[in-house]
């Protein structure tokens, strides 16, 4: 085992770290070399996959700016931004699923009169948002921060379009009272695509999938003593539903939305939210 | 199987794969996020360590320049680039085994008369290099190229110190006459750090490893017939044997260098190189 070769490459990258290293990153490399070599033994990875998969990371690597993360984005398409997102946010039956935050989240969105009206640029299908938060065991929660973004009707996000967008359009933040109910005006989200003009975007071309994701409205739901609560609602029947390029999908987030007839509103959407105890 | 799950991660991922991609391509990507995502659930990645990994991959993208390559650093490091070397190199015993091509090698480099001295800069321990180039019958092959490059004095390939050293310093072709011999004149290299001034050299901070090779001399050998032979002789003796950065050292590659006595060389460095058929 002095030499590295075809048969002991694992052991031999592994058996060079130091022997008083953080001994979570020792599990993390040790798994990743066995990983990777794996991997590259399996399918005989040829002189030229190799190189491409180089020029594909460093690529990617470069696109990255302060307003794009292609990492990321890599990171969603595989999957592997979910697989994480569960695996850190496993919960018991009853309880709201976690799913992917995404980018767009921004911090210190205006906190909002329940009720009040989230989208100010006059676009889209107005659709009324309400249900309640509750504990696992049915009652309501008071005092939960209910954060809640979505796109506009044109699928952009306002961060996306500063100068374009009202400042904090499709965003408010929302108290619940004694009784844990949540109301406010939002639109009707429309699905969207992720950035796709850059090596994960010709990645996905190459796979033969498509780049959008289905309508959603985010939520990120904070409550004293319950764990925070990073999800989706999913606009039932949306075309994108079985086809999420990220795969945040969950069967339990799929929201109705009903259209309404008169009134201010013409969509509504019924959801309630199950908070678990940290 | 309709939606994404901890346990059908992989099969949700890869039923996205379009049917009429290429198979190729398929075949790596299949097992590309079985690998990825196995590791994230054998370690339970946390999303601190998965932001962390985030990050170390986009640093790794931005440090990358015309010059400078550091995904290959990481591969090299992780061992990565030997094995891929290795699997498409496997060669019939008693041919020369190859090791990594490295990044420090120039097209172009003048072709010189045999015998003669690559060292132009007039340091460091004079050398004289000498062989044979065989086939596995262990007859001399006529008319090889033999293109050699190593570091100087202080370690550094004449590239990394345009303006300093003089042009080709150290680098030189050779052709073999019907003998199959080859002589050059060079000198005795030096072990030197891969760069590790970026991510990849935190890396191999966190993970107690030294950044050195150690001290090598590159070959490229070509011949009408033969497969291309990229290889190193290594120093005997040489500190860093044991603990290759990039774990290019093979033991059949260790090559003696004896001192000589009187003469204008002060090293010999004898050794055989044995191609394989096409
Ligand atoms: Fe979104
Ligand atoms: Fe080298």
């Amino acid at each position: 085992m002095k030499y590295f070769t075809e048969e002991n490459s694992v052991e031999a990258v592994n058996a060079r770290m130091g022997e008083n290293i953080n001994p979570r990153l020792a599990t993390l490399m040790t798994r990743l070399v066995a990983h990777l070599h794996a991997f590259a033994k399996e399918v005989e990875l040829s002189q030229e996959e190799w190189e491409c998969g180089i020029e594909f990371l460093t690529r990617t690597g470069q696109i990255c700016s302060p307003e794009r993360q292609e990492f990321i984005l890599l990171s969603d398409t595989l999957g592997l931004s979910m697989l994480v997102d569960q695996i850190n946010n496993r919960r018991p039956a009853g309880a709201t699923e976690n799913t992917v935050f995404g980018p767009f989240h921004v911090v210190g969105a205006p906190i909002r009169k329940m009720g009040d009206a989230i989208s100010l640029d006059g676009k889209g299908e107005i659709c009324l948002y309400e249900g309640r938060i509750l504990d696992l065991q049915g009652n309501p929660i008071e005092g939960a921060h209910i954060d809640v973004w979505s796109d506009n009707a044109e699928g952009f996000y306002d961060v996306q379009q500063i100068g374009i967008q009202p400042r904090w359009n499709n965003r408010g933040v929302f108290v619940t009272g004694a009784d844990g109910e949540y109301q406010f005006v939002g639109i009707k989200p429309v699905s969207y695509p992720i950035p796709n003009d850059g090596p994960v975007g010709r990645l996905l071309e190459c796979l033969e999938r498509h780049p959008f994701r289905p309508a959603h409205m985010h939520y990120l739901i904070t409550a004293q003593g319950y764990q925070k609560l990073v999800t989706h609602t999913f606009v039932a029947a949306d075309d994108y539903l079985d086809s999420d390029a990220v795969f945040g999908v969950k069967e339990t987030l799929i929201a109705s939305f009903e259209q309404v007839d008169g009134g201010n509103t013409l969509w509504r959407s019924q959801f309630d939210f199950v908070l678990s105890p940290i």
